[in-house]
């Protein structure tokens, strides 16, 4: 047994990239400042992707291990501490850190951390930022804020290395209830909904995306560990059945 | 005679630049960054360049104001502290500081600085770095070093912008939904636990405090605001009533 708890880089996750020379200089940023982990979702252009390769210079090792989901969900199962970048506010009522708060939170985050970058022209849909538990924002020139994906990338990789090196020192929090992995709360998420499809809950029909998302958006602030999402499951799975007999439901 | 010195940003001093489109490229990350005052020593396609604009991305302020110069050192004759970026080792007995360390001290040096940045392939020239009172170098990945001249910048930009910003470092945490009043989420807690005796969740009665105990720090944890509070009791009161006809619940 190891006095010291693992230390997780942050896994980048690329929502729907667009061009491959962009994929490409966001793995260079990363490699950088020690980032390897990409995660592609849904690439615009397919993958491998030929225009990624020339714009690395040379980090390969990154692009050569970015792996494919077609949903975000599947990109982010197994993280337990997931960051949204965005410029913009969303009217998203979760917490906002800039890049260098993000990098000390994951340094001592018991579990994968992954930051959400969303397409080069429109950023991150609401629904993406929805599953996560932050906003990174980086603080900007409100006269004139036009960062490019690398350079989001880099801010973020940058920070980390700089953490990472400056905390070797102090060993990271032990968290004995991390917070549930992604996939974990997609399947509470999934009870429920269905659940509450079988109630008429969903209604009008125009409502359900913007319902849908502020119950996944209020479902995730908490960041319940595994013993409270099975627990909810629990409560979810009660109240499946049928009033028992002789109550008033 | 005022208390507070007049505090001076950093120019942003490129030695003989190659690309006008990575003069452009500096431009936008020095903006994004709220710094304005470039000088160009002996552009290698001289001044103005056409490749420059397009690649400022709307930087143009830091472009039309940017003054041209033959040699260093009349680009950088009113300047008092400068910084010399290189990430080679070059056998100069000067003092290294990274990109945090030289924002905090130009914030406080009394007179103007200048960091200066060689050109795109071989970087500053070892005279060059001579007339720099120190180097600044950002701590990169020792198997892979690889940062461009935009990038450079960005990261020395980025760095003054939080010195500079201080107090507002962290984006301010607007709390336009504070957390519900606790009689409210009670009444969400009440009105759920009232359904899940309902379909007999309780179960054993022995179990029943620790279990209410558990829902109860669940359901607090997440500080919902009053909104988020409503949508639940939504929710809760769907699940009141039975399922609709046809569907399994």
């Amino acid at each position: 047994m190891s006095d010291n708890p693992a230390v997780y880089a942050p896994v980048i996750v690329l929502v729907h990239p667009q061009l491959g020379e962009n994929i490409g200089k966001a793995a260079r940023a990363m490699l950088n400042f020690g980032l390897t982990e990409m995660r592609l979702v849904a690439p615009r252009d397919g993958w491998p992707n030929p225009s990624a390769g020339p714009a690395a210079s040379g980090a390969d090792i990154v692009l050569d291990g970015a792996t494919v989901y077609d949903t975000l969900a599947e990109a982010v199962a197994d993280c337990t501490n997931i960051y949204a970048t965005t410029v913009r506010k969303r009217g998203v009522t979760k917490p906002v850190v800039n890049p260098a708060e993000a990098a000390s939170e994951i340094f001592t985050a018991p579990g994968r951390s992954a930051i959400l970058f969303g397409p080069e022209r429109s950023g991150l849909e609401t629904d993406h930022v929805a599953i996560a538990r932050k906003i990174l924002t980086v603080p900007i020139n409100p006269d004139f804020g036009s960062l490019n994906l690398a350079q989001a990338v880099i801010l973020c990789a940058y920070e980390w290395s700089r953490i990472a090196a400056q905390g070797l020192e102090s060993p990271p929090q032990v968290d004995l209830d991390p917070p549930s992995p992604q996939a974990e709360l997609d399947g509470l998420i999934e009870q429920l909904f269905s659940l509450l499809e079988s109630r008429n809950y969903f209604f009008p029909e125009a409502r359900v995306v913007a319902t849908k998302r502020t119950l996944v958006n209020l479902l995730t602030k908490p960041g319940w560990n595994s013993l409270e999402v099975r627990t909810l499951r629990g409560v979810v799975s009660a109240l499946e059945k049928p009033a028992a007999p002789g109550q008033d439901s």
